[in-house]
């Protein structure tokens, strides 16, 4: 049974040359720090930023994918040089069409983290070909729907996480994966 | 026993439409960051925006009311889209009447959620009719007195906890509310 | 043997009319943020903040006593209305006579609640007449030297834990000292 | 075996006279707060501030060496009054040719402290003849690869651990050394 689902991870993450993330309580801990003038900081992690580069190193890019739109964000996404950052998107899932578009990939390249309820229905449409995972202090909903549920909690590791094991998945021996499949 | 604790739950939610909620230790970790200006940021959590949002998509409205008066607390107010932010208030219980009065409520439309001392005297009067809730890390005498501890702390989805188990208990279906009073 | 240290511990935090705080790792978690222009904001609790108010009306004053002099400290003792702010005290152990002077109390009216190794020299003297705390996560050292570790750590709570734990012990039941006593 | 092991570190630690460490998940817990305008502030903790000062008394300096080149990083290190800070290297194996040059240091005589596999060159390099550490929280294979873990997580007191381990270990008697090693 183990040996039909690892294979099929691997074969995925293998494909993956997209990591989507949500922004806040993934590569925040969905903290948001008010002054009198409204929204002022988030917290980010210098671990993710890692993450990102590992992921690049690899062939693959990374994107924030938000419905919140702010300004933190932006700076954030800049520091890391990601190609891609769509903020303000409400509809994720129906979104997901725009960023095949734009990116020329394929939803088997995709792989999405997600940590709250408005993530669910871009994971499920993700789910079916490509790669989902999630925080380790996910909405439980989430958590229960996505591939794999990281060991760190969000802003805490949890992109980095999901990088990390993209990538050995993505090169871990063939011969292993064959072994496991038979 | 269980019976007939769990459908006086239910009625109570289902007859909630405002939720009452503290602001310092249950939408924040208690924590207030200073500069040399004096009061400057507040730490909040988009899990319990979210939890606001829920609540309006089941007919029930969110206010603020603290002992606080503090603009990081009106911008997030603001924000957040909340019809009422009650601030500066030191006596909450005697307060209550001038939320029924504006708002339009009864006292069995109201519910509560607090953290501290200074919460005792509203918790004892929302309680006879409404419903009451703590976050995890609530100060011991506040957490025995509530209908309800949330799971996580404040500042980290203590709201949005207490949201998700109004909803859900309000929503539930009433032959199960039937058979447990039976 | 705990009827005798229980009835001292009651007639110490009876006689204590000032509680004297270190700041940084006691009523902050020891964190300093900073931007490229310096420190630039301490996080404090409003729990704490309640503390205060609660040895105020218990007729017990508070006053911070740190190392450190920065105008987050100095601003967040303006906002707890202290009567007293000590700062950039480099020997805190012959400080105490200053503020015995200063205060017109004696060394048996002093509380004193402290983190790390550059408290111990106070502690000690506090100590002989007086009462002391440390917070949960306090230096194990200084941990080991005072008679009461609270349960809370430091910025988060610590301080309310030391005042709820004088205020609870300076207003328990005689008869139940004398009963331990004898 | 033990016997083995504790004396070269009494011996090893002894040596030190310049600590050197990384900065992000290590004086900081991995986090950085972005506004707007881009990274604004990074969080450090007093009780590292200590052990830097410990260190010194003890006659051993301390230094940042980091990837990130920022102004809070700049800051901080002035306020701690380090002789060096070096930012922005991107090998960080490589500059230790450049560090020993410039402060006449010998391999031996160098400590470092690191959480991520970007510290694992430099490890490896100083591990040979001088002392090694990482944050209880480092990156696994970070954690596996130093002489010593410490106790607490990164900003939250993993220097002061290791400042702690080092005094502590170049200070023990000599005689207990000698003991442990027969």
């Amino acid at each position: 049974m183990d040996g039909l689902v690892i294979p099929d991870l691997h074969v995925r993450a293998s494909r993956v040359r997209l990591v989507l993330t949500d922004c806040d309580g993934v590569l925040t801990d969905a903290g948001v720090y008010y002054s009198e003038r409204g929204e002022e900081l988030k917290r980010f992690s210098v671990r993710d930023g890692m993450g990102v580069e590992l992921l690049r190193a690899a062939g693959v890019r990374t994107a924030i994918l938000s419905r919140e739109s702010s300004g933190c964000v932006r700076a954030r996404a800049r520091k890391l040089g990601l190609e891609y950052t769509w903020l303000g998107v409400h509809d994720k899932r129906a979104h997901l069409e725009v960023i095949l578009r734009e990116t020329g990939l394929t939803g088997a390249q995709i792989a999405y983290l997600g940590d709250d309820v408005n993530d669910l229905g871009i994971i499920e449409l993700v789910k079916s070909e490509g790669l989902t995972g999630a925080p380790a202090d996910a909405v439980e909903v989430v958590a229960r729907s996505v591939h794999h549920r990281v060991s760190s909690r969000g802003g805490h590791g949890a992109f980095r996480d999901f990088a990390d094991w993209i990538v050995e998945h993505a090169t871990r021996d063939t011969s292993e994966r064959v072994r496991g499949a038979s």
